[in-house]
């Protein structure tokens, strides 16, 4: 960590401590010029990174701090989630304006770290005229990772819970028609939107069930599906998608960072029985041969999903 | 790795490929939702990350892009020389402008991951109005990491090479007066900015060596022994500042990112033998006790190294 230090450890007093059994391990977190950890336990290493930026990813008229900093870290979390892993450690880099309320993000960055087991040991903090929140994330799989790339024609296509709710909350937020009837309902879907939860358990059932193929749903359903049919060299066919409630179909099937989990399987009973003790996912399709093939319906289906880079 | 798959994909192709025998082990770099690796086979993993951002890190006018790829991962392997350890991977994040030539950077980035053996298996890539270049590095250690924090009076403290290059680089490139005699210093100083060396074999030897802290210099000789001995609880006299030739010694004193390893050690002759095979390091002076206790040459020592970032 380099930057301003009396800032950085006021900041860093919100992120989870170091152990004191890690500690006499050798651990070090946060202060040294790298995080020193020790070797997981495990065969497989994952590594991710994924950055926010503030007025492309989130808009911090509609967004605060507090759940820019949650999102930062549970956008890397979904993308372990969605190769069976589990979280390891974090490491964040702020880029941003010196006025950035630093304590806010640090609170929600925090709070992810604390409920999902995966401490920040380490980053950077420096100046830049637009706030960036740069996270990077290791995880560990103990079998093989489930990649995009493994669907056969066969497999059926699963999904861990309906869709739509973050678009739908996004829309709330900014003061779009309203079909979410009542005041509960409305704060589900801004809370989808504001703290999405990143399905970690539920993508190590779908490894355990044998899934060939996994991806989050972090640009949309259709989006998300087309770059896992791509990779795999295969096609689809959709026979429902599930709703959130409050959310429209369109937004079911093209709004992003709902981080439920699409994976493929051959086995619907492995399917059933490594997800006794979670929710039960949702049977969307299955995959066919011609790669070119992809309906909802009988339709072809567009796999546009939210525009955001270059 | 988000973002748009058709640039990415031209991009990868300047880095470092995945090779055989790491995708017969199951490795995965690149193209799904996390890099896949294997667990290291040491005892002690290290995580770091740092950023630069143009416009406070870098002068675009002055800096090419290629060159700024190379500093930005290159300062993070100085983080890993600093504790001793090894690279590993990198997780590269870009946030810029659309017209920022990425082809340019990443061209430098995977000239410095090629040479020091760090391939980037992973990251995103997004649009922001500033550039921004966050990477994120493992590494690895056989043995316990050095840390800044284990320095004791009576250690001799050492530098690995003379300092001040790079600002004196940095000088020329702005137009700055110029004392280096002759083009060939000219561009050994330019050189010394523009494509910094993270001293990794050194910062093993000086571990071999029983080094007890250790710190690289990014930010100027005064400050980084400053935060050396903050976090050792010692003082420090120093006898002599190793000026590199064509610089002033108030840039060997103040001037960063030279990326030099300073360390603490008790033992000459086994700094003499774990250095046998390169160039000998320079002692330049002992730790104290009294931690209020800084001085050069019978003078105390300001800690002002460059102020950068909140």
């Amino acid at each position: 960590v380099t930057g301003e230090f009396a800032a950085i450890d006021r900041l860093m007093a919100q992120l989870p401590a170091l152990p004191a059994d890690a500690a006499a391990l050798g651990e070090v977190w946060i202060g040294d010029d790298a995080a020193v950890v020790r070797t997981p336990a495990a065969p497989w290493l994952l590594l991710a990174a994924d950055a926010v930026v503030a007025g492309v990813h989130a808009d911090l008229r509609l967004t605060t701090l507090q759940d820019l900093g949650w999102k930062a870290l549970v956008s890397n979390l979904s993308d372990l989630a969605a190769m069976g892993g589990s979280p390891g450690h974090a490491l964040v880099v702020v880029a941003g304006p010196s006025d950035t309320d630093l304590d806010a993000l640090y609170e929600g960055l925090g709070e992810a770290a604390t409920v999902y087991d995966c401490p920040v040991v380490g980053g950077d903090l420096t100046n830049a005229p637009t706030l960036v929140v740069a996270v990077s994330v290791t995880g560990t799989a103990m079998r093989p990772p489930v990649r995009r790339s493994g669907a056969q024609a066969g497999d059926e296509i699963w999904v861990t819970g309906p869709l739509g709710a973050s678009a739908a909350g996004l829309r709330l937020l900014r003061g779009g028609s309203d079909s979410a009837k009542g005041a509960g309902l409305r704060r589900v879907l801004e809370t989808a939107h504001a703290r999405p939860v990143p399905r970690l358990a539920e993508g190590r059932a779908a490894s355990d069930a044998g899934a060939t193929a996994m991806i989050d749903v972090s640009d949309g359903l259709a989006a998300e599906l087309a770059h896992l049919a791509d990779a795999s060299g295969i096609g689809f066919e959709l026979d429902v998608v599930p709703v959130a409630a409050g959310a429209t179909s369109e937004e079911a099937l093209g709004g992003g960072e709902d981080y439920e989990l699409v994976f493929c399987a051959p086995d619907p009973s492995r399917v059933t029985e490594a997800f006794a003790s979670l929710r039960p996912p949702v049977r969307i399709g299955r995959c066919v041969g011609p790669s070119e093939h992809r309906q909802l319906l009988g339709r072809t289906l567009e796999s546009r999903g939210w525009q955001h880079d270059w």
